[in-house]
């Protein structure tokens, strides 16, 4: 079935159930960020395969929005649908809620699956519906209807997490979060985000690409817990432990039965960003709730000694995979045949040889040349080109270990590159190291030091279409809440930073049918002098990967910006060298001498 | 009477009206930042001069609350009072809410003069008393009663400000007001803010020092304007311009009971940063009421292109002035006798002799040696000192010119200083040079540039407890809403930097008991090049007086911050030069010297 056949269809089911526009987001029922294939109705009805993105089909016109990463590669694979390309964020494009309210007739239907609507844009698609005198219809999953082969939901067998790992049992997790309940004066919180589930009660799984989570929910009472989960994916040993924290475990889909069932008594904890429509106008009209952040949010965000010590074995370990592949690429480059998948497949056999190595933390970027300006570039069959000199060559990689997970970008010239290459290369650098290298104090947030690190561009007239850094999990999701670096924040008020929290720095610059450039550390927020003035923070880097010198220009930086590139890259050598066989280190020592 | 005395006599005050907590915030009838005479109660009750602080006095206990830059003077003046300092913003140190609740007793009564408490504030306290069970009394003005030789309402003759100086006649104003009530379904809008007043209708005044402004308050109807004013004010031409413009004058006093006569129908809006509570509480309750910042908050603060040539042709002459006066005070310090006092008088003869000065702009701060650390200081006869060599010489001054206002922070080495204040001084100019030359993507506010310039300070460990600058007013308030550099923002979101706003850039150190630095330009928001990526924008420097070398250390300064402060220079003298005669030229010549 071709996309506009798709969507036909998804009209001819609109109309059946009387619904004029119908909305479809890129969403499983979690608010997850990546979802797994069964949840992908938005890619099989538009084509488009970005992770993010929203379709809106109405009787005659057919829109998709997505941000900046996407702008390039959405206008590729939207290309003769018949489905319109809205670009997130410009000047002058309708938002998704402008074109809703433009579209819907008088007394006329928004539907959407309300399992896949958080809960904000479901009041304000009821807004709109109330301005019209029309009305919401979010019982149907019309795209499933549609989509006739659609994979099975998803069944990998959870694990658990030890506390070698997690630095913290679940039971001590779950008095933490029911103290804070406490505190709010609930009785009862429903998680609904997998990650918190995941992250409260030391497992992990299978079920989402690239995430190690369990599809489940979770629901805290005071002296019992929840987890609506398929009981098949748990061991006898986890279910042990379950019994043990009094967790119960029932079935998935149970939730919305069980939360129509609740009485009127219980005050509910819930968090508006993270919970689903649906899920939500179940709750019985009488019951109390109260709309906060999951307290987990910022919890496992505030990552504990023990995981930051761990996160620093991880690193070392991708440092050495990503190193050795470097020096891979460099002596076989235009030696023997690579292109962008395979040698996207040899970093991960580099990292692969690693004890501890679980997997990707998610789709693996490898981009040549002008596929280097498609932010989130995916290589495809049809996509994938040679390797060859002259150009620059992107990867943005990363990985699960027990220790921890990793994300990484170097942008690496391939034999000698243009002029005007090396001088964006020499900019991103900069960026990046001024903002790793920055001083702060407590209380900072990423909107107020996104500027050290972009100020490089503007200056020049430049600017990248996403933020400078988001926070990572552990072992979890590789895009974290509550933290970011980004200088236009939507969500006020911001999350500062705090000792132990994980974000990358990462920022780059993107020519389209040119080239892209984009260099990347993971941060470790830490402490640093006390005094009158305050708390001072600073940031420990945990990616140790050489800066390709062969892309750099010295003499476009200040002669402190130098300082903090020797001091990185002896840190490098120091840290990496003594993993490396013989020759590549001689090659490690070359390509990370002082400049 | 001393100022125990003051209290105690309050006290008895408060016990006849049934009052347990009694408020006094710095404040008039208008939210205005600084008050006539008439109105400065808190300060006749503790004896502390500073500019901004609330005084609460329950019957055992009395505190003042002021900011980070009155904490050295506060301490020293309450020393003795009996009255305790609250260090707001510093950790573990209560709020004046937290302070309120904890010692108002149950049923008790939070007393204040709600004509000088805003609406946000009359709510917290409304708060407190209900979790109390007690009450709010707002109708006593307690410290007028004990106040037995408190001076007269002020008087002063108001004036016109011709369309060559606002660039926009009244009527016009008035219409762009009205437009904006009628896009809110508004009828009637009440201003409150003497700066919106005199902005809206062209008119200035003399009744709050160092604010050219008219006690009144404006009620903007659909057909009329009714302004609440002492009539005698106004000469006979700017009555026959008012009835041009529909304007009629009533008495002062008199709007709150004509709010009080304000029937069910009309709309009204109505600012709640801008507007006293006991005005609020006098709308009768079945007014439905729009509560949203004036729209001319916005539209005063960008400056039209006519008030953008006068803004540099003012800040010409004052660049004159103060370069002349910088030359006086390094010629003769030594040689002829100064004192902080003297000296700053001298600063204010130099501008005095210029076309269209019209006094100062804010209370001059001349503060020699230790004094600099007192980050508001105000040289009074007792506190006054000998200006000698050897020691750093702050002053931080501004005038009011018919073609605009000006504020300007210098401080000058007079004769050789230590290495550790020139280190100091070094790390003040880079920071204030940088943010001048930084260039940002329109959307921007001073929340995401602050850390351009903070960050020099923040490397060493340091900081300086004050925003890094605040919009500036065309012949009203120097410090005028909504734009500010702060990186910490109480209230988002935070206005964007638009075109033809007016900021100040103004870093500083301060070392108690030893010295204090501060640097002080002000910027004209300009755009710049627009392209793919959006409009950049940039600042227009519009402050031109030396950044004094003696003081300088240009090792610690990168080349490119030294290339800045060269271009800096080099304008100043091709702007300023042509004004002195040989003599000073000379000087100048060799003080803007390339570094």
């Amino acid at each position: 079935m071709k996309v506009h056949e798709r969507i036909d269809a998804l009209r001819r089911e609109m109309e059946k159930e009387g619904i004029d526009i119908y909305i479809v987001p890129t969403a499983d029922y979690h608010h997850s960020e990546y979802v797994g294939e069964y949840f992908k109705v938005r890619q099989f009805l538009t084509g488009f395969t970005g992770s993010a993105g929203t379709a809106v089909i109405t009787k005659d016109k057919a829109g998709l929005w997505t941000d900046g990463r996407y702008f390039i590669q959405a206008d590729r694979q939207l290309s003769g649908s018949g489905i319109c390309l809205y670009r997130m964020g410009e000047p002058g494009v309708d938002t998704i809620e402008e074109f809703v309210e433009s579209e819907l007739p008088r007394k006329g239907v928004i539907g959407f699956d309300g399992r896949t609507v958080g809960i904000k844009d479901g009041r304000i698609y009821e807004e709109i519906a109330r301005k019209k005198e029309g009305r919401l219809e979010y019982s149907y999953d019309l795209g499933g209807r549609v989509w006739t082969e659609r994979p099975e939901m998803p069944k990998a067998k959870a694990f658990r997490l030890d506390v070698k790992y997690a630095g913290e049992p679940a039971a001590s997790k779950l008095d933490r979060i029911r103290k804070k309940m406490m505190e709010k004066g609930v009785d009862v919180h429903i998680i609904s985000s997998l990650d918190d589930v995941a992250w409260a009660l030391n497992i992990r799984g299978g079920d989402v690409a690239y995430c190690p989570l369990v599809l489940s929910y979770a629901v805290i009472w005071t002296d019992h817990v929840d987890l609506y989960a398929d009981r098949g994916k748990f061991s006898e040993d986890i279910l042990q432990e379950f019994a043990e924290n009094n967790i119960r475990v029932l079935p998935y889909g149970q939730i919305y039965e069980d939360v129509r069932g609740i009485s009127g008594k219980p005050v509910i904890l819930l968090d508006p960003e993270r919970t689903s429509y649906a899920l939500y106008k179940d709750i019985p009209e009488n019951v109390k709730i109260v709309e906060e952040q999951n307290p987990s949010v910022l919890m496992k965000s505030e990552k504990n000694d023990v995981e930051a010590e761990n996160i620093r074995k991880a690193h070392l370990k991708d440092g050495i995979a990503h190193t050795r592949f470097m020096y891979w690429l460099k002596k076989n480059i235009g030696k023997i045949p690579m292109t962008e998948i395979s040698a996207s497949d040899k970093l991960e056999e580099f990292r692969a040889e690693l004890e501890g190595y679980l997997g990707a933390s998610f789709a693996p970027i490898s981009a040549f040349a002008d596929h280097g300006a498609v932010i989130h570039y995916s290589a495809t069959e049809e996509t994938d080109v040679k390797l060859e000199k002259g150009k620059l060559f992107l990867t943005d990689t990363g990985g699960h270990y027990w220790e921890g997970t990793t994300d990484i970008t170097r942008t690496v010239a391939l034999g000698e590159v243009s002029r005007k290459e090396k001088e964006h290369f020499t900019l991103t650098a900069r960026a990046m190291l001024r903002l790793a290298n920055t001083v702060f104090l407590h209380g900072c947030t990423g909107a107020n030091l996104d500027c050290i690190a972009r100020e490089i561009f503007w200056k020049e007239k430049l600017n990248f279409n996403h933020g400078t850094g988001h926070g990572v999990g552990y072992l979890t999701n590789v895009h974290e809440a509550p933290i970011n670096f980004r200088w236009k924040e939507g969500n006020y008020p911001v999350q500062p930073l705090e000792k132990n929290m994980v974000i990358s720095d990462e920022p780059g610059i993107y020519i389209e049918d040119s080239h892209g450039i984009r260099l990347e550390n993971l941060l470790l927020v830490q402490e640093d002098e006390k005094n009158e003035y305050g708390q001072f923070m600073r940031f420990e880097i945990l990616t140790y990967v050489p800066i390709d010198l062969d892309a750099l220009l010295p003499e476009m930086m200040t002669a402190e910006e130098r300082e903090m590139l020797n001091e990185y890259h002896r840190k490098v050598y120091e840290l990496i060298g003594p993993h490396l066989n013989e020759e590549e280190r001689v090659w490690l020592k070359e390509c990370t001498r002082p400049v």
